[in-house]
């Protein structure tokens, strides 16, 4: 019997030919898309589950390049101010009292909700705890790349950074044979790692074949002070170090000389865009179109909830051909399927995932959203590649299935109930409050 | 008897203190709010209708400075591509076939649809066929200052720019008293206007003491070519012609030297922000925050559905928030209140009618949203501002009163059905594509 049979759906099935059916009928079973066609065919074929796609679009889920999901219970707390404030007067010391397992496991779950109601099947993390947050994943299932964060100081869960690296390695190993959910070695960036600690973490990452995550060349001052140490641009320094030898997801690349392009694209480098916490926290912009013109994979992430602040990835995917137009001065540049692809296909490309997802063919496993496209916003329909960008937001995603799993129907959750999570996001919330405004009573 | 009244309201004012009252009732009497403030104070009074607004955020409702809503039937039609393909290979020969008062009465009913839902309670617009656009918002209850489009070629609905003058004019005076909706003069541009014909407009303006709608300086081409046409800049050359001698609203503002800046604030020109648009479009950054500085009201738009392809003003607080950040290399200009204030108290002053709406005060017309915060993307809560710009998007709208009027209620529309209209946008839509490929089989 077959799992889950879509019908009368509108596919956008993101191949090769990135072929369009207008009326079709998808088939799972168990974890695998094993038929996409004319529902005739497979009248006969009975279905655990049967889904009237009727006034939506069936897509493949979008994939979310780079987030620290746990950190949602921090949404909102400080904006508006430059990166170096925000970082010291506010992030930094918050995370340092309240990042414990219990925030991080309620923060984990908060993103993912989050993620999951606006059609993301899939998001590649960068934060602390990883075990804690590998397990929520499982539970609300959905799919995830968890960087383990790794740093010089003493970070919430490791003291040291070897700790750290010792702990990845067996979290690696716990987790390589998960479909689902594997954790990488996240050394957090060349300027907060020594070289000796980066190198490490290549290692590990290249002894289990899985790609290392890091920040990368994220502003002019961490660009400037490269140089000054090391007489190298970030992109040049960590090359000198070996570090692009292997699978790397290099985070925001936003100073990129014309030689530091030529490395990433011989070394294979993939790359995450982050328009959204670009501009807010005025990082900058990525050259992507020079990067995509290099062959360089590229795919879109929303960074955290502290620099966005949101996790939909229909904004995103506005905002990068929104800015990628402007700062290029071409309204050609980036058309609505280039942006799709970037946060469909493309992303499980970047994510070295693209054997298993990206697209709905079969034989792949099926991450795949319906989006109400029956809605005044997104008529009249001319291509639905513009309406997928320009026009829909992450309140349209009806339903969401992830690795077989309907954990979404009908905008109701599945597998989880979110009431208890929003409770204990906003006593969290309540007490950074609180202890901030001690600590600034007693200044 | 009290017509409406909102209990268990979290009520953001956006009065002259920025009052947050986390707990109070709203009265409505008619179309006036006649209380604000504790409950027990008027739990003796009856109501017609009473909303528990628990779960909500209770704002005055959203304005969107400058459209075209009828275009809505255009929206995905032709994206991608720089602004003088857009125009006269797609928009100007589909518009001069399909701009007929049937369309447009879709077109604007599908747009306001849109504007409704995601907390939009007035526009300022700009098209042809205005006396049908009044129609229409009279029916769905939405407040408008509706711009009749002023050319020197002929236009859809007149031949001349003097019948169109001649028409706007008992326009004006049919609606001059209506409380909701207002028909203004709107030459279209100083280069699609000549001197005469935009004169004239001014003086109608002035006649009956409405502000004139207009776009300004929205392209660098534009820009140029008025300096090498007339040696002045746009600004300049309205100027030199009086049009700014009165009430004006003018749209985009992208280009705009320190000489115009001053004639802005000097002549008491109010602004109109398009970011998205003028992203999409390739034709820049307007300088807000310089403007804001010089004191000059400026308040946010979408544009029409072609060029963004949106009507969601909370889309449009955000990138606005973003662009203006990055293009002033400061994360700290524009915060998130500022945002706020430019889509209501501020956008009702751009309007002329901050005496009627744009915030939440005893006496005022009740254009009135409710906002369902209580969902994940909206958890946890630390300031509400930065939560409305950064992290609310259109569909979290569950409620919208304007001018008294339920308009749209726990999601639904309550004073037209959708579907038919949605039908009618699909059809001219297949109409227009059908004519499209037509045109491209005799090439």
């Amino acid at each position: 019997m077959i799992s889950i049979k879509i019908t009368n759906a509108y596919i956008l099935t993101m191949n090769e030919t990135f072929q369009i059916i207008e009326h079709g009928c998808i088939c799972i079973e168990n974890n695998i898309i094993t038929y996409i066609g004319d529902e005739l065919a497979v009248s006969h074929l009975e279905a655990h589950t049967v889904i009237d796609a009727q006034g939506n679009l069936v897509m493949p889920g979008l994939i979310n390049g780079h987030t620290h999901a746990a950190m949602s219970i921090y949404k909102g707390m400080a904006d508006d101010m430059p990166l170096k404030e925000w970082l010291e007067h506010h992030i930094f010391p918050t995370e340092s009292e309240f990042c414990t397992k219990e925030n991080v496991e309620t923060g984990a779950r908060l993103g993912i909700m989050e993620m999951i109601m606006s059609g993301t099947t899939c998001f590649a993390d960068m934060y602390y705890f990883t075990p804690t947050i590998a397990e929520v994943c499982k539970q609300m299932g959905i799919r995830a790349l968890l960087g383990q964060a790794v740093l010089d100081f003493k970070a919430p869960d490791f003291d040291t950074p070897v700790q750290a690296i010792e702990a990845t390695k067996e979290l690696i190993n716990s987790t390589v044979q998960n479909s689902c959910v594997q954790i990488i070695p996240a050394p957090h960036s060349p300027y907060t790692c020594n070289a000796g600690i980066l190198q490490q973490c290549r290692k590990l990452a290249n002894e289990y074949n899985v790609p290392l995550h890091i920040h990368v060349s994220e502003t002019i001052v961490e660009y400037n002070t490269s140089l000054a140490t090391h007489n190298l641009t970030p992109v040049q320094y960590l090359n000198s170090l070996g570090m692009f030898d292997g699978k790397t997801i290099a985070a925001h690349c936003v100073y990129i000389s014309d030689e530091d392009r030529n490395i990433l694209a011989e070394k294979r480098v993939h790359v995450v865009n982050n328009p959204q916490s670009n501009m807010k926290l005025v990082s900058g912009i990525s050259p992507v179109p020079l990067l995509l013109q290099a062959n360089i994979p590229v795919c879109l992430g929303t960074d955290s909830s502290v620099s966005n602040n949101s996790l939909d990835m229909f904004q995103e995917m506005k905002v990068a051909a929104l800015i990628h137009k402007l700062n290029q001065s071409d309204a050609s540049v980036l058309p609505a399927r280039d942006i799709v692809y970037m946060c469909t296909r493309g992303a499980a490309k970047v994510l070295g995932i693209d054997n298993k997802v990206g697209s709905i063919e079969v034989g792949k496993q099926a991450d795949i959203i319906l989006v109400n496209i029956n809605q005044p916003h997104l008529v009249p329909l001319y291509s639905i590649y513009s309406h997928i960008v320009y026009a829909m937001q992450g309140h349209d995603v009806d339903t969401v299935i992830i690795n077989g799993v309907i954990v979404y129907l009908q905008k109701q959750f599945q597998l989880v109930d979110p009431l208890e999570t929003m409770i204990d996001a906003q006593m969290i919330a309540n007490a950074i409050m609180l202890r901030k405004s001690e600590r600034e009573q007693q200044q």
